[in-house]
This record gives structure tokens, sequence and C-alpha cells, in this order.
């Protein structure tokens, strides 16, 4: 434990990063449930899996008993382009709130993909390019994971074919143009490039796509040609399991100044950024070595922890893929148009699920408009201004924050910062001209829609 | 001198960051020729510059003398937001031009302004308030600069007030959100809030607004309104002093590793960030202690150094602000619409004409489509996303390690990125579509304009 004064940023040097990913799972001793086949009703087998999924990707997927991984020396490198990400000492936004509470943030938007997406992405285009893969297929809709996928991608020499959900694509021009930077095709949701797409612009030739939709799409896309899989960006547990490079990297940071976290806050659509950031504080709570409290911040127009159902359900509205059991709203539910996109998912990761029904974490919903206000306030102190996913972990940070202030208690809070909003702006604008709108769904519209999963 | 392996990226710590900032001009023989006051053709005053400008801020502008400037705390708080900024080594891109040259850049991108600016732009706003002003007044066209500045102010609670030139206000909504975000005024320019403004709103209706307007409603604003004061990004002494920063944590990177630079390489619109890479090296050849390169990178559609005069200018179109000796194009020379609106400028800071006009200093024109095919060359390597400007010196970076793969020389190679492209895409979106256009302007055009200068 050091005594020096904490600096503004805590970067790790190269020796000090992460050489393996840590899988929570194995720490677990209720495990989570595992995928079924929609057809079978039964457990997937690897073989299955691997019809979609890279094969080294798959048996990430089912690993539930080695708690280390090692990280491919091809991934470390890229990782040394971008990473260590900072360690954040919050002085200016703790002076700014007056508060006697330690803030920390844990800064991932360094990098032109714009968010943690990215130590997932060159994971999975380095197996598939191991793997002799020509390419891989994937969905996206505020387009994030798009672009962390063609920048990994690009760095192989993989072909990288984005459907991306034709609202999106229309919106946000930019990111598209990014990803075509990237050298990556990007298809706008839904297309005539595949059946699934064909058949719904027949039935609906108006449509604006769904994410759904796309992931249909992005999967018949990897099926039916030779040489390609399928990639995705949260909720499977391989993709926490790369994220735990953030988690890593921080408590390395915080035990080299002897700090701990008394909470830890993140924000939560499939629960990738989160499941990462947690995954090592957790394993010491898991093992009896440690207590921490880990808050999950989810959108109050999307509320999967706090108001949906632990149950079976299918991870897309395609009803494609595997079934998952998790805290879901019904692969029917569409959320509301918010300006997170990134967390208008109606499941939730399977670990993450497991371990909020276990007790061991909490969550918590808020809305936009407060999400926009704490987003203003810590990028005019802070410089750094965040994307609106993001903004709901600094939300529920400084909250907790002012709790401090008002008792008095010098808590160590630390939060993930998961990225920045410059492909946002239009959703600023919204919240500096006073146009931006709240919407929570009722408990009818979550009763109708988690009354309809399927049976197993 | 160490003999460790050279890591991806060297940050410093935050003991090791300067304190001072180096004025070049102390160790330069014969200094730039002094600014002069158009009405009286001679050399202008303290009290003359202090109408328009900061005290604190003249005082350096005209401080031949102190090679070193101490760096006030509050600067040096602010700098530990977001500084130290990485000195990257581009193994990537060495891997990929199978070149055995070293090549170096060192990255100021990693902020919300997402350039440079943003050095410069905090000690304005310091001194402004300091001196107990109310508010500052710029101008800004591409945006880096009024987004630095609008950060700044909004840190210390300045209002900011940015005339942005109409065009650059129209298609780049989300540059001004930016801008709002942080709290600024954000008025196209031309506007009816100025004389000057409505004069010309009179004369052309239908104008898109330029600079050298949007300079003359800033000045206007700045000296009729009580508590107010000018600020500008770059051109002046004062600018590229602060920008020494760049180049200060630079060295001591490089001393730390026992790297000594064949070449330095950058950009050069204003001279800004140029002016502060390569002062302390700069310094040293000045001093007789070493020896480098230098070679500044200018668009062929707005090539001051390579094809301007070097003599008495005005450093505005609108003719406001005092003369200058630097090498110009004519303060009345409109450049091509190119995607570098950083790099859009008549003349140059008079530093650095200066010490090209002493052969101190090599510059090389290269064309926008070269430009962007170095970007994304670069982006697809290393990660990062260039700004259109930065992407100049990528060009020439590129260049001579390619020549060194032909010698087989394994030169060191340093160059400036000073930002990122995120709020370029529209321009990237034109090179990926083939759209891209490349122009230079004739012989007779830069005669033209450059016969049109003041006589002094």
């Amino acid at each position: 434990m050091s005594t020096e004064k904490i600096p503004y940023k805590i970067y790790l040097s190269e020796d000090e990063l992460p050489k393996q990913w840590y899988n929570v799972r194995a720490d677990m001793k209720k495990k989570p449930a595992p995928l079924l086949n929609p057809a079978t009703g039964r457990p997937v087998t690897a073989d299955e899996l691997k019809a979609v999924f890279c094969d080294e990707l798959v048996k990430q997927e089912l690993d539930e008993t080695n708690a280390y991984i090692g990280i491919p020396d091809e991934i470390l490198s890229f990782y040394k382009m971008y990473r260590p990400a900072p360690l954040v000492r919050a002085y200016c936004l703790e002076k700014a709130l007056e508060t006697p509470a330690k803030i920390y943030y844990k800064f991932e938007g360094n990098n032109t993909s714009g968010s943690h997406k990215l130590n997932s992405a060159i994971a999975q285009a380095y197996y598939a390019k191991k793997q002799g893969l020509k390419g891989v297929t994937t969905e996206t809709g505020a387009g994030q994971w798009g672009t962390a996928l063609s920048m990994a991608c690009s760095y192989f020499g993989l072909d990288c074919n984005v459907y991306m959900v034709k609202v999106s694509y229309e919106q946000k021009p930019f990111r598209r143009e990014v990803m075509r930077t990237y050298g990556a095709s990007v298809t706008p949701s839904p297309s005539n490039t595949t059946q699934v797409g064909r058949k719904i612009l027949e039935e609906f030739p108006d449509t604006n796509g769904s994410l759904g939709c796309a992931i249909s799409e992005a999967v018949e896309a990897a099926t039916s040609k030779e040489g390609y899989r399928y990639v995705l960006g949260s909720v499977l547990s391989q993709v926490l399991l790369h994220q735990t490079v953030i988690g890593l990297e921080c408590k390395t940071a915080m035990d080299k100044y002897g700090i701990k976290p008394d909470m830890i806050i993140g924000c939560a659509g499939g629960g990738s950024n989160l499941g990462g950031l947690i995954a090592p504080f957790m394993g010491e709570k898991l093992r009896g070595e440690a207590d921490y409290r880990f808050i999950a911040v989810e959108p109050a127009s999307c509320p999967s922890l706090t108001r949906g159902v632990y149950a079976y359900d299918f991870c897309d509205t395609g009803k494609v893929c595997p079934l998952q059991k998790m805290y879901t709203l019904g692969s029917g539910f569409m959320p509301s148009p918010s300006h997170a996109g990134g967390l208008r998912y109606h499941g939730m990761s399977a670990i993450l699920s497991e371990l909020y029904d276990q007790g061991l974490m909490e969550a918590r919903a808020v809305e936009q408009t407060q999400v926009f206000e704490a987003a203003q306030r810590f990028a005019r102190v802070e410089g750094i201004l965040p994307a609106p996913e993001s903004s709901h972990a600094i939300k529920v940070a400084i909250d907790e924050a002012l709790r401090c202030k008002e008792t008095g208690e010098e808590k160590t809070i630390l939060f993930g910062l998961t990225g920045t909003g410059y492909f946002d702006m239009y959703a600023y604008a919204a919240y500096n001209d006073g146009k931006m709108s709240d919407y929570i769904p009722t408990d009818e519209e979550i009763a109708k829609s988690t009354a309809k999963l399927p049976k197993v």
C-alpha cells in the first residue's frame, strides 16, 4: 500500500497489464443456468453453437470451471495500443459536489470506437482469424459495437459485415462512415440481402428496423456463407470474460495505491461493461475475502433487472438464438426510443442475472433527463463528454456522493465510464433544447410482454 | 538513458509534467519582427494591446527575453485532467510499412475538445478570470478552438461567446452542441449582434461567412462590452508559448528512454501545434547543442510557407488586428473549401515564419486526397482516427518512413498527432465515396492576393 498522494490519473505500466481474463463463473457456487436449444429444450451442445460462433469462443462460452484464461499475445499487443485505460480520481467533481466521498472512474473512452466494446471485439476477431475464417457478421444499433468490430477486423484483415438498424443507419451517418473508413460493409437492416430481411420488408415495407431483425439477418448471413461466423458485443458470458480486463486493471491500480472501493457502479444494458468491471471484486466477495456493494444502473425506460422476470427467454426478437435464463422484459418488449441505444435491450447477461438473483448485486433504474443533467454536470468539471449510456452510472455515483455529503461519510465510490458521447450530440441537442422526454413503461405493458415467454 | 524496451505508449508521471512553458524567442538571435499598429505604422504598445487582450497575455505576447515562464498551479491542475498526453511508438505502422525507421507520435486528441487547442484555451481563460473579467469572445471555424475555449471557460465560470463561421455552424451542428453543452453561446457569423456583422449582412445577405468576418465580430463584441476581452487560438506568440507543453513533455519522455529524433514533423495552419511541438528541440538547435530537421506540413490549397511571401500583413481579413510580419498569401486570400478547416489560414505564426526564413525549418505542401489516404492507412493499423489537419503530418511521416525503407536508414521520426476526426466524418465520407477533390491555387491567384499587402 502506497502512501503517496493519489494522482489525477493512474496509468499502469504495460508490464502491469493483465495477462489473463478472469472467469467469475468459476467462483460462483450456483452457476448461471445453461443455454437451451429452443428446438430440443435441452442444453445446447458445443457442436450446435459452433455452427454460429467461432470454436474457441464456444469453448469460453461454456467454460464454468477455469478461473483464469490466458490472453493471447496478439490480443495483448493490440490492447497495448489503447490500454491501460486510466483510473481517474474525480477531484474536480468531488470539489464541485462538496462531498467527503472519494470518487474514482475507470475511463474506457480513449480509443476510436469510443467505448469498452473494443476489448471484446479484438478478442473475437482474433479467434475468427486464428480459425482461418474469412470474416464475421454482426448487428449494431447505436453503432459502438459495429465500430469496435470494424477496427478489430481491419487490424486482422478480416471481412466485416455489419447489419445496422435502418433508423440508426439513416440518423447516424457518421458512425457508419467510421465503420466504412475501417473497411467494413454496412447494410441497413432490414435489407434484401437475406431471406429474413426480404420477408420483413415484404410485410412491413416502411419499417425502421430493429435490433432483433438485425441479429436475425447477421446470423443468417454468417451461417449461409462459407468461412463466416456471427459475433455479438454483449450479453454472452464470453463477452463478459473479455471485458474483465477493465476490472482487473482497475483492481491492480487500486491495490497499488491502497484504495478499497465501498461501492462499484456501472451502467447495464446487456451487461458487458458492468460484468467486466465488477468481476474481480465480485470474485473476492464470492470467495469471502472482501465485501463490496455493486450497483447496476439501467434506464427506467428499459428496466430488465428492476422490473423484469427471471426466466428463460430468447436473446433476440427474431428467436434464432439459444434460450438464456435471465432477467427479461420479454423478447417482444419494445423500449421507447431513448438516447441510450446501448441500454435498450430486453434482457441481461446470464451471469449478472444470477448474481442479482442471489442478492449479490443491487440494481437501480434512472430517468433519461436526470441522466443528461448528470452528464452535463460531469462534463463541465471533469472535461470528458460522456456517452448517454455511461452517464447512467455517473447519475448514481453523484447521488451516492451527495448522500455522503448529507451523512458526512467518506465513502470510496468507483464507477465505470464506458465511453464518450461524440456521436450522440443529437441527444445532447435534445437536452440542450429542453426537448428530452422520459417514458416509463406501465405495469400492463411489462406484464403483456413477459406473458409471452417461451415454455421450457 | 534507459535500455529497456520502448513501450507502445510513454506516459510521464504527474511529477514529470512541465512546470514552465518555454519561450523560444529568448534563444533566437534574430527575433521575430514586432507587431505594428496599422494606424501609426509603429510597433504596438502594451497599452494598445490591452484594450483587446488580457493584461498578462499581452505581457507574454511581447516577452522576447525570458526563456521560461511559470505555469500557474490552477492551470497545472487542469492540465492534470487530460495530460500528460502519451508519446506513442507506432509499432503497428512501422510493421505495416515494413520500414526500418522508428516512428513516434505525440497524441493530443485524448480530451473532449479533440485537439491540442485546450492547452492554450485553459491558460487564456485562467488569465481572464484572474483579471476579474466576466467573459471572453472568440471566433471558430472548424470548431476545435471554440470547443476548447468553451470547456476552459466552463471550468472557470467565465462567459464564453463564440462567433462561428455560418457555414460551419450549419454544417457542423454537433460541434455547436458540444459548445452549448459546456455553456457557451454560439452565434453564426455574420450576425446582427455587431455593427460589422450587420454591415456585411446588408451588403451580402446570403453570405456563408468567413473566419475574417467572425474575428472582426468577436473583436467588436469584446471591446464594446464591459469586462470582456478577445482571445485567439493560434498564430500569436502567446499561444505558441502555451503549446510548448506538447514539446516539453515530448522531450522529457524521449530523454527518459534515450530517444533522439532525426526529424520532427507537424501540420501548420497558424502554427500553434508545430510551434509548441518543436520549441524545446529548436531551442537546442539555436543554442548549438543538438541538430534536428523540422518539417512544417501545409495543405497545397493554402500554402503560406511554400508559396507565400514574407511581409507585414493583417492577421484577419477584417483588418482590425495588428500587422504581423509573416509568411502570407495575403489577408484577402480565399482558400478552397478543403476539409482541413484548421489549416485554412492565409498567414503563419511570426515565430515560425522567422525560423523558416532563417533556414532553420523546412516546409512541404501536400494534397488533400493523399492526406486522407494516409489518414485511413494510419487509422487501420494504429487504431486512432485522425483529424484531417493532423493527417497532413501523418502523410509526410509515412513518406519519410518509406524513404528509409528504400535507403535502409533507421531514422527516428517524431510527428505531432494533434487531434481526432470524430467531428470530421463528412470529410471521410467524401473520401470513402471517392468524391474528394484537390485544388491548388494558381500562381496568378497568389500573385493577385499578395499584391494587396499593406504598405508599412
